[in-house]
C-alpha cells in the first residue's frame, strides 16, 4: 500500500487507459476527476481490482473511505490505484489494516517518497522518481513525479500507474490541459509490446503551497515545460526497466502529415518483433524497420524515405545506402541506447516514442509464469 | 527457381501485399493480372528483389524475357514471384541460367510439383502443397496450391507466396473475384507477428483444360469452397511452420458488429505479445485475451464477452468462470492446437484467423540473425 496526502485541497487532473475492459479504480477516479479540492491518493499493489463487477466498485470506494476515515477528509477526495493480477477481488481485511498503518507513516522527507514508489511497484526492478525545481514569478515551485511499470507480465498483467505532485497553484482546466498533453508525448508515447492495460492511469496533483495564485502566461510555459520533462523522463525509465530488455529504443518519426500519421508508424515499427528481435541482435537490419513503416496503414512515398540508426544513414531514396554493417552493429550492440531516425517527406510533423528490444528472457518472463 | 507453365493460355488471377514498400515482382504481376492469357510462373527464392529502384523492375522483366524465350511464349505471358533478402540486386547469371535449367525439367507428375513447392521454400522447414478434385457438371476438376511461408527471418525477410493452379475453366472476373474473398478468408486472416512483406503475392491459374465452358452457378459455387478450402489449407500449413512456434492458434472471434470489427479484435489478439507467450507456456490466461481484445479499437460490451480455450469456458459476463486451471493448462500443453473462441454481443459477423505461439526459439531464430 502506499498513500499521497496533501494537507491542503489540491486540483487534480486524470489520464487513463483508453482500454474498454478498464478496472474499478480507474472508473472511481474517471468520476472525481478532474477536481478543485483532492485531498489524497490510495494505491495498492498486487490486485488490479480488474474483472471484478460491482463487488469490485465497491471495494474501490471502500479503499477511498477507509483513507478518508484514517485522514480525516471527506471520501470523495480520494482517488484510487490498483496494480497487479486481474479477475481477483481484493483482500479488503489486509488492505484495511494496510491504508490505516500507512496513515501512521506520512512524512515529508525523501525518503517518504521513494517508499511511496516503491510501495507501487510489481516486477520494476527499480523504483522511479524524478523532480523538477522550476523558477516562476511566484518564486520556486516543485515538480516530483512517480511511476511504477515494466511491461505487463503474469501471473496475469502489471499495469503502468503513474502520480505526479507540485506545490505549484494551478486553474484546473490548466492541470487536465497540461497533463493531457504531457502524457500524450511520453507515456501515450511508450509501448514494451503493445498491451495497454486494465489500470493504466496518470494523475496529477498542484497543490498551490507554493504560490498564492493560480500560474499563468510565461510561468504556466515553464510549468508545460517542467511537467513534460518528468513525464519523459518517468516514461523512459519504464521503457529502460522494461522486462528482459538489454536496449532502450527511442524511435523519432518525423516528416508526416500529421501527427497521428507520425504515431501510428512509430507505433509499428516499435511493436514489430521483427524490429525488436533485430536490434536484441544488434543487427542493422533496415528492411525490417522500413518495411514495418510501409504496413503501418499511412500513405507515404518510399522514395522519399530516410532512415538512421545510431546517427548513421542506412536507407535513402527508395534503396539502402552504403553503409558499414560491423560499424553500426557494434555502435548498437555496445549501447544500451538506440537511437532510430525515420524521415518522410510527407509534412511537418513530428513524435518521439520509446520501445525496448524483445529478447529471448522477456519469452521466459512471460511465457513460463502461470496463473 | 521454380517455373510454372500452362500448354494452353490460362485465365490468371493475383492478390497482393498491402505494404507501400512492395517488390519489383509485385509491381509487375500487379500490371500483368487479371490476365486470360498467362502462360508461366517463374519463381525465385533466395533475393527477393525488393528495395531495388529502376534496376530491380528491369531484372524482374528480364527473368519473365527470359521464361518466355526459354518456353516460347511472349514475354508479357509471364508473371515472377521472388522472396528473400531485401535491397540486393539479383545475380541476374545465375537467375538466366537458373530460369534455362529449370524450363528444361518441367513434366507434369506429382514429383515436378513437389520440386516446384520445395523451390520456393526459405526458412521454410516442408513443403507446402494441397490438392482438392471437384465434381461439376463438366467433369472432374482439379484444384492443386503450393505455398511458401514461415514468418519473416533474416538475413532481412521472408515472405509468403501462393500460387494455385486448377484445370477449371473460369471467367476472368469471377477467377478474380474468388481468389480475392478466398485470400481474404485464410491468407489475410494469418499473422506469425504482424509483419506483413514487401513480396507477397498468391497467383491463381486457371487452364481450363478440364472443361470447354467456363464455370458457373453450381459449379462456381462448388468451385469456390474448394478454393477456399485449398487456400485455408495453406494458410494453417505456413502457421504451422511458423519459427520456433510449438502452437498453432486457431482463433474464432464470433458476434461482431462487422467482419472488419471482428478482424480487427482477432489481429490485435493473435499480435499480442502477451497472448503468445502465455499459449507457449500453457498458460490459461483470459486476462491478457479479453484485454488484448479490449485495446483492438472496436467498441463492444465488456459484459457481453464470452472466452472459451480448447472448448472450456474461461470468462463470461464481466467475471472469470469458475475453472480449473490445471486441466485447462493440460489441455494447451498436451496439444499442438490451440483453439480460443471469443464471443462478443455486438452483432452476426465472425472471423477464424490462425497464428502460433511465440517462444524463445522465435527470438534465438529472428535475433542471432545478421545481414
Amino acid at each position: 500500500m502506499s498513500l499521497v496526502y496533501s494537507l491542503t485541497n489540491a486540483v487534480a487532473a486524470g489520464v487513463y487507459t483508453k482500454n474498454l475492459v478498464f478496472a474499478a479504480p480507474v472508473a472511481l477516479d474517471r468520476k472525481r476527476t478532474p477536481s478543485e479540492k483532492i485531498r489524497a491518493v490510495v494505491i495498492n499493489s498486487g490486485n488490479a481490482n480488474a474483472c471484478t463487477g460491482d463487488r469490485g466498485l465497491n471495494d474501490a470506494m471502500s479503499m477511498a473511505r477507509t483513507a478518508a476515515e484514517a485522514l480525516g477528509i471527506g471520501e470523495e477526495q480520494v482517488l484510487v490505484l490498483s496494480t497487479g493480477v486481474i479477475g481477483e477481488f481484493l483482500p479488503m481485511d489486509k488492505i484495511v489494516s494496510g491504508i490505516t498503518h500507512a496513515a501512521g507513516l506520512l512524512g515529508a522527507e525523501e525518503d517518504h517518497l521513494v517508499a511511496t514508489a516503491r510501495g507501487m511497484m510489481t516486477t520494476d526492478t527499480v523504483h522511479k522518481t524524478v523532480t523538477r525545481v522550476l523558477q516562476t514569478s511566484q518564486g520556486e515551485v516543485q515538480l516530483t513525479g512517480m511511476a511504477k511499470g515494466a511491461a505487463m507480465i503474469g501471473p496475469n498483467m502489471a499495469t503502468m500507474l503513474g502520480v505526479i505532485l507540485t506545490d505549484a497553484r494551478l486553474q484546473m482546466a490548466d492541470a487536465q490541459a497540461l497533463l493531457r498533453e504531457a502524457a500524450d508525448d511520453s507515456f501515450n508515447c511508450l509501448s514494451i509490446e503493445g498491451h495497454t492495460s486494465t489500470n493504466d492511469s496518470v494523475l496529477l496533483l498542484a497543490s498551490g503551497a507554493a504560490c498564492p495564485k493560480p500560474l499563468k502566461d510565461d510561468d504556466l510555459a515553464v510549468f508545460r515545460q517542467g511537467l513534460q520533462e518528468v513525464c519523459v523522463a518517468l516514461a523512459r525509465a519504464i521503457a529502460n526497466d522494461g522486462e528482459g530488455a538489454t536496449h532502450l529504443i527511442t524511435l523519432q518519426v518525423e516528416g508526416c502529415a500529421s501527427r497521428d500519421s507520425a504515431l501510428q508508424i512509430a507505433k509499428t515499427v516499435a511493436n514489430s518483433p521483427l524490429v525488436k528481435t533485430a536490434i536484441a541482435g544488434a543487427d542493422p537490419n533496415w528492411g525490417r524497420i522500413v518495411s514495418a513503416a510501409g504496413y503501418a496503414g499511412v500513405p507515404f512515398d518510399p522514395q522519399g524515405v530516410t532512415l538512421h540508426v545510431q546517427g548513421m544513414l542506412l536507407y535513402q531514396k527508395g534503396r539502402p545506402a552504403e553503409f558499414e554493417e560491423q560499424t553500426v552493429s557494434t555502435a548498437i550492440r555496445d549501447s544500451r541506447e538506440t537511437s532510430i531516425v525515420l524521415r518522410f517527406t510527407e509534412g511537418q510533423h513530428n513524435v518521439r516514442f520509446w520501445t525496448t528490444d524483445l529478447t529471448a528472457e522477456y519469452v521466459h518472463l512471460n511465457a513460463d509464469y502461470h496463473t
